[in-house]
């Protein structure tokens, strides 16, 4: 109660977290002349002739949406788009200060995902990165790929890709901290919705090759009925066997737990029963799977969890305000895997020297987003995924 | 060509006109914590049990949209949602500079009125006040009014009431400059547009009993074919009598021209034609129904325009700020009759001491916005228009 008063008093005397400021002064009847009329008329005559010029003449270039309908917010669940605001502002204040990009909070009042995605369709001029947030599974891949096909700029589910790529730097500093191998390694992903399927596809792209993939009703299997599209494809991809079993079946004799699920689900016998120096990344907010201490006391050489009072938090900010940056400074069309796995490597090595309580840096840490956008930008410039 | 190249070199420099930026520091865990994760559940769960706090946890009361599909941009037509990027950038800064609030440019790439009108629905949450922008007549009208049935924040299509109010404010002063009273004045409207017919509608409100409206099929009658409904209903407040005429009949023996329409169409044979002392609002731009220095020629005792390089520049940017700075301020659900014509008066009062060359102030002058604020939000108030 005493935390839920200080972040409402807070909000109070906050209530905008962002704010749309001027970027050119508007001083003299000169400056009124070219920012506004008469000298708007040209740059928009020229984007009428060349569409892509409104990368020149405007603020595209320089700005994201954060784009959510409130149907399925970060531990609080279908909230609506209206009580999803201060999420949304927190993620475009965090882009500014982390990234120095502008992001605007596009919080949409609409459940159905073809009116969603008709939507964002007619909002993508003003924009040059459209980061999707808390939008429930399966909807949020639905809407993601649609929106991909659709739109000239990236999309990107941050519930998705954002987790992945923290896991995926997470868990390179650890493997290298228990001296293992991503090709060698049996990795249980527990939670199979947005954040789970996205760490189980960048880990295999990332060279992992034995994969469980749990969810309530135990180990996917594509025989399974219930599965969406998405767990369907990973079911065969990671488990074309069918191989049956429960969560503590998941983890016995895994190298790797990522809890992506719910609160105290994982007990300290089945990270006992896991490989020798299992790592345990139990990311459920504000309970993890298994509480940080415990996790070490039944063995764990590496724990994370995504609470900033523990080591080791494991959270998309990490990722996201670099991703946008470095996508939006390249103009880029997308973000593929390989900038995925760059940023997660890129993130992985702020950490100077891996340790179990340092696999991955805070994310207030100076240069986060500016490693992370070099390797973005690179790499979509490599791949092709670049304008400019 | 020298102009235009001046235009597109400031432009190709500040692609961004606006920026949005952070409104409190995130350096500290602290920060973090309060801000962002877990922060805000407090907050958004707060909304979900009483929507109407959005007000006091977020941007919401701070922030408005400037929504256009760029069917009907000034001067340029319809170039679509993307080439009116800097028009309404440009909009939007000026809200900032002059206003002091924030307004992020909502450009909509979408033709059909139901869907925009949809689209505008959806995006409500994040926004305390809806202008809209350049959207072609006579879809305009509908897409006003449906909005401001559907929403609950004022819904104010600058294009019509931001002129209508910036004409009025000129219009009193012209008045006192000549020694005559609204009521008993002969006023032509010449463009039945956006901007005619809502000048039309606040000249009634504001006292007028006398208006010829004129378009290009001439004198607005009510038997006519081909009027929209707007110019139908105004037709018949203005003109139940039936009479016909051109433009020429409009203007003979008119106290007021208030031109609406495009450059050249009213010959200094018209403004002799006028009353005595007559006055002259060519607003066409950036080519005026008859130049300044023609009227004056022609007797016309006040002349204003839609230019800078003239005296008496009538340009909406005197209204939008300060309307928008003051309906934010209480909360408001719409901007009504009463607080158009109370934003009017405010920016009448700012000149000390009509006289020809001077019936409005420049809008770079100081407290304008301040001014039309206080009025808009005293009148909202006395009216039940704010809920604070």
């Amino acid at each position: 109660m005493g935390e839920d008063d200080d972040a409402l008093d807070y909000h109070r005397r906050n209530p905008a977290k962002i704010r749309v400021e001027g970027a050119v002064d508007v001083e003299t009847q000169d400056d009124l002349s070219k920012a506004y009329t008469p000298g708007v008329a040209a740059p928009s005559r020229a984007i009428a002739d060349d569409p892509v010029t409104v990368y020149d003449y405007t603020a595209k270039g320089e700005m994201a949406a954060v784009l959510s309908n409130g149907s399925a917010v970060l531990g609080l669940g279908d909230i609506g788009a209206t009580a999803s605001i201060p999420v949304m502002e927190g993620k475009s204040l965090l882009i500014r200060e982390f990234g120095d990009v502008s992001a605007f909070p596009l919080v949409v009042d609409e459940d159905d995902p073809e009116e969603l995605i008709a939507t964002a369709e007619r909002l993508e001029p003003m924009f040059g990165f459209l980061m999707l947030e808390d939008i429930r599974s399966p909807d949020c891949f639905r809407i993601e790929d649609e929106l991909s096909d659709r739109l000239g700029i990236p999309v990107f589910h941050d519930d998705q890709h954002g987790a992945a790529i923290a896991i995926l730097a997470g868990l390179l500093n650890a493997l290298d901290v228990v001296g293992k191998e991503m090709d060698s390694i049996e990795v249980a992903v527990v939670g199979a919705g947005a954040a789970g399927t996205a760490a189980a596809d960048i880990l295999l792209e990332a060279g992992a090759e034995t994969i469980h993939l749990v969810d309530r009703q135990g180990i996917l299997a594509p025989d399974m009925d219930g599965l969406n599209d998405r767990q369907q494809e990973l079911a065969e991809r990671v488990n074309s066997g069918g191989t049956r079993g429960d969560l503590a079946d998941a983890v016995d004799g895994a190298d790797v737990l990522l809890g992506l699920a719910t609160g105290g689900i994982v007990s300290q016998e089945m990270v006992r029963s896991m490989a020798d120096d299992p790592i345990v990344f139990a990311m459920a907010n504000p309970d993890p799977e298994i509480p940080y201490h415990d996790a070490k006391e039944a063995g764990a050489a590496v724990v994370g969890t995504g609470r900033a009072d523990y080591p080791n938090q494991i959270n998309n900010s990490l990722a996201f305000p670099g991703i946008v940056k470095g996508a939006l400074r390249c103009n880029a069309l997308e973000i593929n895997m390989a900038m995925k796995v760059a940023a997660a490597e890129a993130i992985a090595d702020i950490v100077d020297d891996p340790a179990p309580d340092r696999v991955v840096p805070s994310s207030l840490e100076d240069g986060i987003a500016d490693a992370v956008a070099a390797a973005v930008t690179e790499k979509g410039r490599e791949t092709g995924a670049c304008r400019i």
